[in-house]
């Protein structure tokens, strides 16, 4: 399973071509590189590490073991030696995430100063002897780790530093989205599923799409399950009742406190959630900053960003597309607006309440009310979704677009970058 | 489900009398006291955790969910706001430990500082919406937290000052546990299972049974699981399989550099771990060090301490109890060697072969093959112990015992405390 690396000239080549072409050339010239890849293979699929060279055991594997398993599925994770994928990636390979007749590929990507912390998170996977882990590879080349993943997990961004506002944080994580959509165009399967957590996700996601024109658009997610949790849980309380008992609780929009937990369509028990409740000033004034907040509260408990309930979010998240939604329920998720029937301008990646056959696949639910105070807060939040796309403008070759987010509200979810 | 909670009379009296009376009284003393106690009940359970105040909720939930669950469980976990126990919990919760029709209930104990971090761990699960975890309680009174528990995970242990040797750890952690095996013999349900994690864990695991006659001598355990899982690994890369065809993999003694993986007894795809890979210089002179010096590696590369594995681990050793053992197979723990058919002296707390029914007992298997090699390593972990229990004496009752490890060499597995 070690494989030499020859550098592969085309990719080489692609790279430095890439960087310097406008953007706005990038999709055509990736994607008429792409088809040489195919013929090809200019990048090389990343080695795996120590224990997981011997995957598949075929002499010496009980064979009740693994006789009815599926083929196995690559994951990419990035940002994998974080405090978030500490707890992800043990989800997945437990099998709690894709189901216990899925063997999985790990494919880590970390970056230069991490290269030692994966080789630990390597070695702890290894000691924890999943039996549907059968491969994990390291590294820092996006271009090997994205090689024909069938999913990607770009968790991976770099924090704020002192005094930089949300705008320079567009800027400066758009250039890594930029270059890991590149990756991910060359080296992924077509039909690769990407869930983006990194801050700010909505406009990362947009960015990784726009740069990988041979994935599907549609294939793009930003994370808003972690505030649709927190809501279930928040709605929960204030009823009175339990969080099994909440549903069709959908998050609008982006993933910043402009964000819109809907509790117009939520339902508790089966019964509208304003009904059971009825409390319209604490569902206008309280609940929206209550979930959005949530990450704050619990970083001044608890002294460090979640993690863990990030993780578990981006396992149900994943969960949600490769398991059927219960019927009436929904799931909320960052896709592209394109064609979404409540108006949202097209070309932005925005939280719509979601179902899926769990195919992989999934579709924006057509018939949840959006009355006029839902109205005027998924104009708020679409608004800035477009003026983060205007202040990325050139990662993602579209003309013109200026920035007009400098010196503007804070709108980043506390307790996150 | 809130209490108002009068400070019971009863078990404050029986706490400043237990720490007056020499500790070789404890135990009857502790038992008469619990006697009054399943009466008159002086301890009170503690309360509920925000959401979890709610978590049977009849009227709203789906009865599809709940329908063919047992009867939930309560599951004590110490250290609850530490690194080790950020991942276990969350394990726990999923019901990938348990089993998916086991609702679980935790009951989270920290310390003074750690009281707000606990509420943190406690925000993140209920963010997490696990259906099976029915409620949450946090504290820092072991009497409260140890109430009617099932299981007791003991993860929390003071890690060791500048200039300390594993004798004042022994004496340092020792005293925890003595509190705490006094608590259990209080609080806990008399068939309480214990889990010791805190290191040195097999004293540890010692003072705590001794401390806590109420509770079944058997029922505590040592965790060398990680231990085992460790030594899975390093034959499996030894021997170019994979880890999944390793079996009868056991540890015996000690948690500390003196453990031995036993080579002996192990199988490779059915066949003898010594047919297989042959070279006996390296079964004794490098797979013991690699096995115990391996947190230390780990540490090294990833700049800190291996709490996932090691939580993956304690999941592994609670999973034994409660799924039957493989045919053939075995796990190891450290358990009371009270009639044990090795000859190991009686009255510690030492690793052997062990196999399950499933229902949460277990029995020292009978027949791993014991040669010269084996037994003389034997002899030296069961030595250590020895002394270990000798420089505790004070903390379990026993006459005359003389710590002889003061400036004896570290066999503190490296990478723990």
């Amino acid at each position: 399973m070690l494989q030499t690396k020859p550098q592969g000239l085309a990719r080489k080549a692609a790279r430095s071509t890439v960087s310097r072409v406008p953007a706005v050339v990038v999709r055509s010239v990736a994607a008429t590189e792409q088809k040489t890849a195919a013929g090809a293979k200019p990048h090389n699929p990343p080695s795996s590490y120590g224990v997981f060279r011997l995957s598949y055991d075929t002499q010496n594997e009980d064979k009740s073991l693994t006789r009815n398993w599926k083929k196995t599925i690559k994951v990419a994770v990035t940002g994998a030696s974080g405090n978030i994928a500490n707890h992800l990636l043990f989800m997945l390979a437990s099998g709690e995430v894709y189901g216990k007749d899925q063997p999985i590929h790990l494919q880590l990507l970390g970056s230069e100063r991490s290269k030692e912390a994966l080789e630990g998170v390597a070695m702890e996977l290894e000691d924890s002897l999943y039996p549907l882990l059968r491969e994990v590879s390291i590294g820092i080349d996006p271009y090997e780790i994205f090689d024909g993943a069938d999913w990607a997990l770009m968790i991976g961004a770099k924090p704020r530093g002192p005094g930089m506002e949300r705008a320079d944080l567009l800027n400066q994580n758009g250039e890594i989205f930029q270059l890991q959509g590149r990756a991910l165009n060359e080296a992924a399967d077509p039909n690769c599923k990407v869930l983006v957590v990194g801050n700010p996700c909505n406009t990362n996601a947009l960015i990784a799409m726009e740069n990988a024109p041979n994935l599907k658009r549609k294939n793009f997610h930003a994370l808003t399950r972690l505030d649709e949790n927190r809501a279930k849980c928040q709605l929960a309380m204030k009823a009175g009742k339990f969080y099994t008992s909440v549903s069709r609780m959908a998050i609008w929009g982006n993933h910043s406190t402009t964000q819109v937990p809907d509790f117009i369509n939520a339902r508790i028990g089966g019964v509208p959630a304003t009904d059971l409740i009825g409390d319209m000033k604490w569902f206008r004034e309280e609940f929206t900053p209550k979930v959005a907040l949530r990450g704050g509260a619990l970083i001044k408990k608890w002294g460090r960003s979640s993690a863990a309930s990030t993780a578990v979010s981006v396992a149900d998240a994943i969960r949600s597309l490769v398991v059927p939604t219960a019927p009436g329920d929904c799931f909320s998720t960052g896709v592209i607006s394109d064609g979404n029937p409540y108006g949202i301008r097209e070309g932005l990646i925005f939280s719509f309440p979601c179902r899926s056959k769990g195919d992989g696949d999934y579709e924006i639910i057509q018939d949840f009310l959006v009355d006029e105070y839902l109205r005027s807060k998924l104009r708020a939040t679409e608004d800035e979704l477009q003026k983060e796309k205007e202040c990325v403008s050139h990662l993602i070759g579209m003309m013109g677009g200026s920035c007009q987010l400098r010196g503007a509200e804070d709108t980043t979810v506390p307790g996150e970058n």
